[in-house]
């Protein structure tokens, strides 16, 4: 098998699944005890809040815990709406190519009577710093734009985004779910406010992620309840995912630099394989681009049989995001990068981590060509449209 | 180290680490995926929905996956509520001892113009079936009772006060937290319309619960984003820690039977042990109780210095709920059921588990003798107004 899905869920490290097996078997108290086995699980919660800090350049009391990344821009989101509406701003700023947990939440906003004002994006999937400037008003409360886009892994510029909120007032989250533990993140230096992340897209465990609140932010309780992170969180904390994540964390962060260099030439190479087929486009961005993101779309090509395919070949692959499979609808990324509806519906997205091989991607380019030439050719049109190129594509 | 505080959270068993580590290694793709990792792990996560929901009697599409007890209740009374205030009913009807993720939730409801009826319990923290019947109106939206009570223990009269909700017509919600895994449970024949409860309470993993939501009850989403769990909770599934916590719930509910009948042998062991040390209570009724809850008050006493002293003797106990430690205010639920403010500041919860032994509970039972005399002593009041009993205590 050849997992190219690392946007939509990593297998866990060694390194975090060692982490998580003594807040199972050993650090197990509940954290809120007041006897040693409780206050040992207090200390690893403690610790797990420094690490995680440390990796993101913030404070261990702006870290709280939540059950993902979902969770995480939920909270940061609804949380500034409303301290905005108690202030009377009710103007909120994000992008059209936003993960769904922004987008449905602000969706829930509008109708709660915010305006809600989503930004398009270049063909690159790129906001310019210079749309946020110019959509900003004086009852703006929030701006929210993504890290780094998880169908196109078009990155952001988040800190020049991040220093002119700060200069104008307005708080700023960024969904960075596929960015952290990917790309260095520092919410000092980026004047971010408000940041989600979720282990398990950096090898950490499912069901656990961050929401980074700078201090002063004032943040609502999604769930109400005992007096967890200081009563912003209820529910005991899940302290072995969280011992996990951090392990998780630090070596992402660890391994940083000369995990891009290796990624960075599988991905390029992966392009410019796929390059190669007939009537195929990237999407997104070349440069300003996650290291492990690839997506292309091919004329003709209806995704799900796509994937269908290449999973017979033994390639694990996605159709833009794990979050919305099943819909039948377009992607909202490629529509908003201008991709037509036809092309929209037949993109392919392969991301790579840490394991994946030269071998692995060369392997992966020549599945997708025979894949795509096999499904062309089942059609008349495509047969007379491609008479001149099949050739290339049965000598790969 | 003897652990008594098994309400507070339980050390995961063998079988639901088992579960658990496939789950990290081998089943870990995301089961919003085409392909064949990602189908494996939405098989499992399938099966884990069947056996649950086999568990609770109810059908599998009535399962709803959550970070765990606290989100369940917030999201169950807040569902039903926002559904009552759409057909113009705004009366919810609950009890004075209810776990805070139900009250704070409640008050949050009452801020955006619910009318939330508190129910007042017995002495023994029990709600009478005919006090829910007295105080349903027309525009009764829901009522929520608790299965069992997570400090004193107290059994509800679920069954009766889920037939007579059925009969009215009203949704009901029980917080099951504390009787999931412990109680048998059938959501069927206790006319139950929702229903939260969390892994870590039965000896699952941390960091996941169940919503169980009766069908054509209208959900509304804490955590939007993807469609995951039918589009009523977004992020994706843990799918390790659904496992763990199906094979833990199958365990429990396996062995409930002889595990009951142990724990009722041990608790009134303990039971009676404690109430020879003078000027104790008992909390919460004799026999609808948890099998493994034991709560006492001892007038004079402080419940932190307790907590602090009984850990130097190896034991882990609690005063009250773990959620609430480090509050000064006393316990809601002993001011309920009539215990003036200083006793309410010094209750001690024991909860038993499978490990306990009755060798544990005749030493617990001295150790707290111990400890109570030794606090007592310090107090010159204490010494007078026990002259003639301490004798009793130094003999055991």
């Amino acid at each position: 098998m050849i997992y190219m899905d690392n946007a939509a869920t990593t297998k866990m490290s060694q390194a975090a699944i060692a982490a998580m097996l003594p807040g199972m078997e050993k650090v197990w108290g509940n954290p809120s005890s007041l006897y040693a086995v409780g206050q040992q699980a207090a200390e690893a919660l403690w610790s797990a809040r420094e690490r995680i800090a440390a990796c993101l350049g913030a404070s261990p009391k702006e870290i709280y815990f939540t059950s993902g990344g979902s969770e995480a821009d939920n909270q940061a989101i609804i949380s500034a709406a409303w301290e905005g509406a108690r202030r009377g701003k009710k103007h909120i700023i994000s992008s059209a190519v936003e993960h769904h947990a922004v987008l449905h939440t602000l969706r829930k906003l509008a109708k709660a009577g915010f305006v809600v004002e989503l930004l398009p994006v270049s063909a690159e999937g790129l906001i310019a710093p210079e749309q946020v400037a110019a959509a900003v008003r004086p009852d703006t409360c929030l701006v929210s734009i993504m890290y780094a886009n998880n169908e196109i892994g078009t990155v952001m510029p988040v800190a020049e985004i991040g220093a002119l909120c700060r200069e104008k007032g307005v708080p700023f989250h960024t969904d960075a779910v596929q960015a952290a533990g990917h790309l260095p993140i520092d919410v000092a230096a980026q004047n971010i406010d408000f940041l989600a992340l979720s282990a398990h897209k950096f090898r950490g465990p499912k069901g656990i992620g961050v929401l980074f609140a700078r201090r002063g932010q004032p943040l609502a309780s999604l769930i109400e309840g005992g007096a967890q992170e200081r009563g912003k969180r209820a529910g005991t904390e899940n302290v072995p995912a969280i011992m996990s994540m951090a392990a998780a964390l630090e070596e992402a962060c660890g391994h940083m630099a000369e995990d891009t260099t290796r990624l960075l030439k599988l991905r390029d190479r992966l392009i410019a394989g796929l390059a190669q087929i007939p009537y195929s486009v990237l999407n997104g961005d070349a440069v300003k681009r996650l290291p492990g993101n690839v997506n292309f779309c091919f004329e003709g090509i209806e995704g799900e049989s796509l994937l269908l395919l290449l999973d017979d070949k033994g390639v694990c692959a996605s159709s833009g995001s794990a979050c919305t499979s099943g819909s039948l609808d377009p992607s909202h990324v490629l529509l908003a990068i201008g991709r037509p509806h036809e092309l929209a519906h037949g993109s392919l997205r392969l991301s790579l981590g840490r394991d994946n091989t030269e071998q692995e991607v060369d392997y992966v380019v020549r599945s997708v060509a025979e894949v795509v030439a096999y499904l062309r050719n089942m059609s008349p049109l495509w047969q007379e449209k491609l008479a001149g190129q099949r050739a290339f594509i049965l000598s790969k």
